[in-house]
């Protein structure tokens, strides 16, 4: 690929972002590939299809924690759920995000978020994982929330979530290689293998 | 498992459920695992769950077309797609899927169904695939559409969809060791995982 690296497109309240999340950076050094971590508001995106993924469908909500649980534990990944969901302030732990990947202590900042998330029960971008989450990476929380606040940081989420959009996109996490995406951490494969050899081949 | 097989639960109308049918014979000889095929109507659970997955979401169906696509170029699998969706008459396919299970040549009438679906464009259900689908495993059209219109069919297809409901199903294709549902052509291997193991472990 011209640009060396893969689009990582993710959203802060979705469930199995937390499985790429935890890995990515393994993922990282073995393939020797580069990972550009661009975070959106897939909500805005699930409110145009009118798409509620799991919250009014039990029998989905129940699969999806089982087949995050077994598949954490192979990726050897501690987890406690089901976790809180759905994350009622999404919106800002993505502007937090947004703040943080433009200051580099983006990708640190969304481990910590998932990880207490996760782990130890505390939703995604309330209180407290969101200050915790924040301290846990040396960041001093009075700035960078009015940082997340602002207008400038809102707009940058917003044409974050426009590209994801235009992209096709309409879950998260996705992987990216030029225009061609692969949605779902069970993908993750399938584009490292479309970004060395142009196709999916077997792992 | 005290059964020695893995339960394979699909729907005729369901896209993904092709790359299952397509390639379960040939993992059945590699994984020397048997696989009994129970046909069950999805379209029941989709309708009590409010939930359509594909039809009136078009970016997740462009998606779902390209991944598949890809996903089937990986196993060498040829498809001329997009192939009709959804399919209107997938309840005569489930049917006519009851009785071949019964009789024996269930297998390869769904293989010949999604062979027509997705590489001649005939839809699944509706003619000529119904009929030509049964010509081409030797079968008499009349004598097996009439024991599929028969009252006792329906009651066995509406007892396998109970039977999937109860186990959480909501989806096609599935792979049940005992009580553990994978759903989604690319769990197959995370079911053998756990039949072979009690646990998915890395392929």
């Amino acid at each position: 690929m011209a640009d060396g690296q893969i689009d990582f497109w993710f959203t802060m309240g979705s469930t199995y972002s937390f499985l790429s999340v935890m890995r990515l950076s393994d993922m990282e050094r073995s393939s020797g590939i580069s990972f550009r971590w661009r975070p959106f508001h897939l909500l805005v995106i699930l409110q145009e299809m009118k798409h509620v993924p799991f919250a009014d469908k039990p029998a989905k909500a129940r699969y999806m924690w089982r087949d995050i649980e077994r598949r954490a534990a192979m990726h050897g990944l501690a987890v406690a759920i089901p976790a809180p969901y759905p994350a009622k302030q999404s919106v800002t732990a993505n502007l937090v995000a947004v703040v943080g990947m433009n200051e580099g202590w983006g990708p640190d900042f969304v481990r910590a978020a998932y990880r207490r998330w996760f782990q130890k029960g505390e939703e995604t971008g309330s209180e407290p994982n969101l200050s915790s989450s924040l301290r846990d990476v040396g960041q001093d929380v009075g700035r960078v929330l009015a940082l997340a606040n602002s207008a400038a940081t809102n707009d940058r989420l917003l044409a974050e979530t426009d590209a994801a959009r235009e992209l096709g996109i309409f879950g998260s996490p996705n992987f990216a290689v030029g225009r061609e995406v692969f949605w779902g951490d069970d993908r993750l494969d399938d584009a490292i293998s479309w970004y060395r050899h142009g196709e999916v081949r077997r792992g």
